[in-house]
Parts: C-alpha cells; structure tokens; sequence
C-alpha cells in the first residue's frame, strides 16, 4: 500500500510539476514582443499593427501548449505507476515545452521578411515537433517499461501509438514542405493545432469491448 | 461517482492552471520597466520619477488581473463539470490574461508622448477588452452546454449575462471614447478597475428567492 | 459548515496565489542581470567580477522574498476568514513584492558609479519599504474587519502591530538616511534582512499566558 | 498531533514552494536566447545554427534543474520536521538553482568565442557548484538539527554525507580543470549530469540491514 501511495504522489508530483512549466510557458511567450520604437514618420498605431506576425505566432503558440496541457491530464492518468526513468523523458518532454517560445519569437519577427520567412516557419515547424516526439518519446518509455494502468485495449494501445507517430511525421512534412512553400506549411501547422484541439478519444478497456 | 470525481478534479485542475497564469502574468509586468540610462545631466533620481506612467500601468493591470483572479473562483464554482471544449474557451480567455503585460508596456512607454498618447490608450483599452470578452465567452460556451450546477436562478443567470456583456461593451466605448480624449478614456479604466474591485454578486439559487 | 469550508478554501486559495507570486518574483530577479558584452581589453572574467553589485542585490533581495514567504504561511495561520477586500489589499502587498525586481534591478545597476549610488540605494530602501507597509496593511484590514482566529492574547496583537509598525518606520529612516550616507543605509538593510531572518515570535493565545 | 501536522504541513509547502521555483528557472532558461539578428549576407538558417552553444547550455542546465527537481522529493521526505532556520538554508540552495540561468546564458553566449570560452566555462562549473553546495549545505543542516526521519542506518548517512561532499568537490576540480582545458571541464560537467540522471540510492533503514 506504501507503494501504491508512492505511486501516486509521484504521478501527482510530475503532473503539478509539468502543469507549472506548461503555465510559465504559455505566460512567457508575451515577453518576447517587444514594445515598438516609434521613429519618424510611422506611427505607433501602425507600429502596433505591423506586429501582427508576433500576435499570430503568440496565439497559435498559446493554444499549442495549452492543447498539451488539457491532453497531458488524460495522458498521465494512463500510467499506473513511475520510475526514475519516466521522470526523466519527462523532463525531455519538458525541455521540448519549455523551447517553443523561443522558434515563436524567431517566427514572429521574420514571417513578414520574404528573405527569411522560409527559414522562420521552418524553425517553427521543428519547434512544434520536437514537444511531439518527446510524448512520443514518453508514450514509447512507458509502454517498454509497463508503467499503463491494467486492462487497456490492445487496440487502443496500437492506435495511440501510431497517432503519436503519425504527429511526429507530419510536422516532419511541415518543415520539409516549409522548404519549398512557406505559407503552405505554416497554414497547415494551423490547421493540425486545431485539430488537436477536439477532444482526445479516451481510453478504452478490454472490458469496454463491443 | 468516477464522473463526479473527474468533474470535479477536472474543475479543480482547470482552476489551478488558471491560477498559475494569472501569478505568472501578474509578476512578469515588472520586466517590461527596464532600467533607466543615466546620461549627461540627468540624475537617475529624476530618471526613476519619470517612468510614472509605467508606474501606473504596472499598478492598474496588476489589480486589474488581481481582481480576474479573486473573481475566477466565485466564477468557477458555479460549474458543475467541464468538457474538452469548456477547456479550449478557457485557453482562450488565459492567452487574453498573458497577453495584457504587452499594452500595459505600450501605455507605460508612450503615454507621455502627446503624439502617441491616443494610439497607446487604445491598444490598452483593448488589452482590457480581451480578457472581458473571453470571460463572456467562457460564460456563453457554459450556458450553452448547460455545465452550471443545478438551481441556478434564472434572474440571477440573466443578470450575469448582462452584466458580462456590459462589460464588453463598455471597455469598446473606452477604446473608442479614447481616440478623441484619451485622458478621460483611461480615467474611465481605471474607475471601472475600481468598480470591479467590490465584491462580486454572490450566486443566487431558485430556493433562495424571497 | 459550509461557509466554514469556503472560509477554508478561500484562505487556502490566497496562500497558493501568495506563493505563488512569491515563487515568480523570486526567480525572475536574475533574468534583470544581463550578459557582459565583452570588448576590448576586458576580460570576461573581469566584466563577470564586475557585476557584483548586481549579485549583491540579487542576493539580497532573494533573501528578503525568501523569508516573506516563510513568514507569511505562520501570518495567514492567524486569519480564520477572508473577505473580498482581503484579497484586494493582499493583492496590493503582492503587488509590492512583485515590484521589487525593479529597485533590486537598479541597485546592481547603479551601485559601483559615484554619481548616482545615493538615487539607487534611496530607490532600493523605497522599494523594501512598500511590501513592509503592504503587510501592515493587510494586519490593519485583518483587525479591522475581525478577521483573525479567536482567542489571540490582547498583548500579542498590540506587539506584533508595532512590530508591524516599526519595520516601516525603519525603512522610511533607511531612505532618509540614504540621502546622506548610502553604504549606511544600505548595511542597515541587509543587517535588518537578516534580522528577520530570525524565526518569528509564534502567535500567543489568551489561555497559554503565564 | 497538532505538532505533527504542522510539520507534515511545513514540509509540503517547503516542497510546493521548491517546486514553483523549479518549475520557473527551468523555464526562464529559453529567454536567455536572444533571437538572432540578421544582417548582411549571412541567412537566418545559419544564424539559427550559429546559437548552438546557446541550445548546449539550455539543454545541460535544463536537465541539471529538472534532476534536481526529481531528486528533491524524495531527498525531502527524509526530514520528519522543519524548522525557520530550515527554511532559511533551504532559501539558500533556491538562490542558488534560480542563479543557474545565468551562468547559462554566459556560456551559450562565449564558449564559441576563444578568447572567452575558459572565462565562460568557469563561471558555469562556479554556476554547478552552487546548488550542489547548497544541497550539502541543507542536508548538513538537518543532520546537525537532527530534522530526520527516525531509523535511517547510519552507514547510509555516512555514505549520503560523502556523495554529498564528492559532488560539491568535484564540480570544484571541475572549474579547477577548465582554467587549463575547458572543453574537458565541460565536458565532465555534461558526463556528471547523465550520472546524476541515474536513479538516486533509496534510503535504507535500520531494520533493512541484512
């Protein structure tokens, strides 16, 4: 019983942990706009303006790592128990997390330079894989090492697993297409990030079976 | 019973995230004051006393996301449970919370400025928008869902959608009242600020009526 | 019972956010320490040595957040209830401690230069006074409004008010001293820091007196 | 009873603080990376690449705080009690964790720089052998208060004293080595951090002797 409660308090303790990174995060992001230098002729309402770049990279960023943080719940709740090890990709995950805004200030200060936008939404594109190879990393650990609550669906352990490939190797395509058609990518960076934000299928027990 | 207690941890969850960005948006207004450079005659005294109006707009967005803060609580209480959805609205009406220590930066930096004065009241009056109407939002997208706990009065429900509606709609006529006075924009947020600082109407249930 | 609950939670609530503000606050004080831009015959080391004033204000200011925090989860223990306006004034003493990177910022800044040594040391004992006087405020509001648990020896509440009272004072003297003799004033505050360093008197009740 | 749970009470907020202050510096880390500025001939792809120190030190300092995150837990619940000066000890070894993005941004700032990179790589291992020093410094402490939980083995104590001890000694050689060979200092510092990454000794009882 001792362990059990261990068990518990140490996923309770990585999901408050992981819950303050997800916040500090998805907060930091406003700090890398900064306040516009009005000079000359422009005024500083266009000067607001012409950061739109910032606004849109701040809030497709924002909803990003907050679809992660409503998914991280149900996520965890799929683990019986941790190890040394889990908290350990689970930092990576973090680390990947805690990454993003810096890809964000860098797309949000160049998507509007022809000469650079293409690098920009390519460095967006690998920001936005590496959170997702890391849950896959996570998802990969606990799975080998049989940290998954009894009595999961075989087939949903199948499915969930290639879904999380499959999000690893479509922002791969993202950044590989971003070499070519920018615009194209960083429309479908947008539009996966929406469809991240249906709910999750939940998890589904052998005894659920139909 | 497992649903009661996913509701309400969801709740709960949803609660402490919240909480997290609003201590972390509130703290982070101080970085956006920079230091003063001292050059030629002027004292660092002389320099420290001209930010004022950094000053003010650290002052009147830090009680401003204080009072969101005192006021979410009372504001979550009256759900009963929460869906993948309830969740994304929320996203949204954090990333309006984190985004205000960028127009108070605005209004800190160019509110002295007699050409700037107007374009930095109105973006700041907007950041005060946002967050109103993602409170609204949130409060619509739980109406519609019917997530509020049982026996909610129904004058009571009506008198809250008004008064969020109004509140919308008054920080519009801020922004727009300040494209022609400025000054009597910003004396207008900052009384409402004030306004809002009384303690909220507490929920009113049917068998409570007199 | 349940407005016991509520009285609970709500005090529970005020202290996780106080916490929480006290955690930001106290981390963002290095991000106020920027890199040395090395050029010339300056060695990194020596531009690094040379930053100690900025790593004696951090220290300090660590120190002083550091030990509000241990103190105020013994000073709330004394409240049985909050109220709305209890919030709002802590929400002021908050907004003070947050306030503290800036003054801490300009004292690392400006310490070393002659010229302007006494506008920073009068700035930093400023900036120690306001969360000094913030949480005489929130005592006052708490005794006024009877908000304190019963049983508290009549003695101890007028002991800790001028407690209270005189740390105020003494910041106010530490400016005015400032004014004539910064490095004075300055040990004053780091002497007065480690005072309170010093476990608190713990609360006497009515029916523990001798 | 009352005692207890104040101890049991002191300790979680101890850890929740502990927690928050983690949580922040490992996420302060990425706006130590400035975004780069293009200019001339060279792309922003390449300057994105050029940062690569920036990201090594990110990355090493990241991991660093979240092993000690993961080991703070169960380091904690080690001590059955605390005490003001606890806390205060435990303020130090938090000063020095939120010191680390720091030294951080001066090593991702300098190490490709070869008339700086073994002033930078100093002041890091300095940076690793503050709360490593800290964390003896907290753990002396509590020996000498005798804070411990009841029946650890004595051989265990001993043996925890000295990696204690060995940890803060060789973070020294560390800065001791990278006066003559700073690639080799870092790259003990990395080779430490993955040996840190391995799970920490379970604490063994007396009555777990065989």
């Amino acid at each position: 019983m001792s362990t059990d409660l261990d068990a518990h308090s140490s996923t309770h303790r990585l999901e408050a942990f992981s819950d303050g990174v997800f916040a500090i995060a998805i907060t930091l992001l406003i700090i890398e706009i900064g306040v516009p230098h009005v000079d000359g002729d422009v005024t500083l309402a266009r000067e607001i303006r012409d950061l739109w770049p910032s606004y849109f990279a701040y809030a497709l960023s924002f909803f990003t790592i907050g679809i992660y943080w409503a998914n991280h719940h149900s996520f965890t709740q799929m683990f019986k128990r941790t190890d040394h090890g889990f908290l350990m990709v689970n930092v990576i995950f973090l680390m990947a997390i805690a990454f993003l805004p810096f890809p964000t200030a860098v797309l949000g200060e160049y998507l509007k330079e022809g000469g650079q936008r293409q690098d920009a939404v390519t460095f967006y594109a690998f920001g936005l894989l590496l959170p997702a190879a890391g849950w896959l990393l996570v998802w990969l650990y606990a799975r080998a090492k049989d940290l998954m609550v009894e009595g999961l669906d075989p087939g949903y352990l199948r499915f969930t697993t290639l879904q999380y490939v499959m999000s690893s190797v479509i922002y791969v395509l993202a950044a590989l297409i971003s070499l070519v058609a920018p615009w194209v990518a960083l429309a479908g960076c947008t539009g996966l990030t929406f469809l991240y934000a249906l709910p999750p299928r939940r998890p589904v027990f052998v005894d659920q079976r139909t």
